[in-house]
């Protein structure tokens, strides 16, 4: 219980009344939005504002290469972007309002990639991950526009492990809380990745997977958009409400520390 | 929308990214719980940590009259008891981190009865009612525990209208949101006095309404309890999300003013 207990008394003309005032944890969670590739923090100002409603501080923003950047999108390597995730990471955590031991990632395709790898360098506690995509560990260093994407899509759909990707290892390693949602008819991120994405999740401390019936990669329909959203925010409640109540750092955090995101996920 | 919107840098090496920040108001809701007769604030506390989880201040207390100060049952009357809940309520509002806007009462049986009467007399936002009891109006500066009891079963087992009774005539004027949950198999608040209660609530924003299966006025077995802890909780919930996410002041509020209390509901 992280709330603060106290007794008051109240005062009523002579007489003094027994109350006892149970007032919650001045910080609050935080939840970090990374969007997709060739779109922009907009889409995602909605979900932030409804998260934010549940009384946590939401961060949105544009991944270089988008947006204002746009045109160095022919550019950017995954590496700068996974660095732009850990910048807006650390902005949200150095706000005065948030609890860092209660930091939430919630990214979408690409921005699922990059939020999955983050878990592994930066202390995060929920990880939503709607449509995450995977893509081969080399290259790492080139513009992810000139990436190979026959073999990105053929990687796609076959099996990958925890122990030949630096995502799915990063996976394999949390110990915090996840969302998968997958859309149903996805022809970028197949089935067979998000099978990936969600055997790879061995240490999670809880593990929330749902399907969009008949839904595309995009979302295109307002109805698969509104499904999204909805399960998003239940799960987000039921994150932050209990985090709420149990109030403890969780053991996966204090545990957590720096160190090389790379290899097998345990010492077995 | 009363969450602060604003647009922030993120600095990454020598480039700087558009991201947008979104924090909730300061203030939170603030939930007031009064116990019923012969009871304590003993057994609210459990709800109260639930609903402080959701990110509000909570206040329970005990009643004049009850747990420390039982000595004085046989004299306290229903006039001392407001008063309790006045200056509870007031101490509630006071608080540095309560959104004087937005502040619920939850009350059990006679604690439902004083609640109804202080929705007249003080700012409340929102109103749980669990087998809200009624008294007649006469007889209002006897000890309670005096009141002839006869009389009382039989005024709960017939009509009353909100211009026959003090806490109906609240009830009636009531613009915020109500929660009214009945046992069903209560012999001590019967259904008739839930039905005029329900019908008195003629300008509530939003009227819940819960039967709980086969149980009896105290709740005595375990499940009942939890089913009132749920469905109160949802309720909870549901109002406290919205009005983060609405955000202004209720044309409800801001339009009441303390004044008379009894009397027909609306000039009509």
């Amino acid at each position: 219980m992280s709330a603060r207990e106290e007794p008051v008394d109240i005062v009523v003309e002579e007489r003094r009344l027994a109350g006892t005032l149970i007032t919650p944890d001045k910080r609050i969670p935080g939840f970090l939005f990374v969007h997709g590739w060739a779109d922009s923090q907009k889409r995602y100002l909605v979900r932030a504002r409804e998260i934010a409603a549940l009384g946590c501080v939401c961060l949105t923003f544009d991944l270089q290469g988008h947006a204002e950047t746009e045109h160095d999108q022919d550019n950017v390597t995954r590496e700068d972007n996974l660095k732009d995730v850990l910048a807006a990471f650390d902005l949200l955590a150095k706000h005065e309002a948030v609890d860092r031991n209660k930091i939430g990632v919630i990214g979408t395709s690409y921005g699922g990639y990059l939020a999955a790898i983050t878990t592994q360098l930066r202390p995060v506690r929920w990880l939503g991950l709607r449509v995450p995509a995977l893509y081969l560990d080399e290259d790492w260093n080139t513009p992810k526009s000139q990436l190979d994407k026959k073999k990105i899509a053929t990687y796609r759909r076959g099996p990958v492990g925890p122990g030949e990707n630096r995502a799915l290892s990063a996976c394999a390693r949390f110990k915090g809380d996840v969302l998968i949602v997958e859309s149903e008819k996805d022809d970028i991120v197949p089935h067979p990745t998000i099978t990936n994405f969600r055997e790879a999740f061995e240490n999670a401390h809880s593990l929330t997977y749902r399907v969009i019936a008949d839904a595309d990669h995009a979302l295109s329909e307002q109805n698969w958009q509104e499904a999204y959203t909805s399960t998003l925010l239940n799960w987000a409640t039921e994150m932050v409400v209990g985090s709420r109540e149990e109030g403890d750092t969780p053991q996966a955090l204090t545990e957590m520390r720096p160190g090389p995101t790379r290899g097998p996920p345990k010492p077995a």
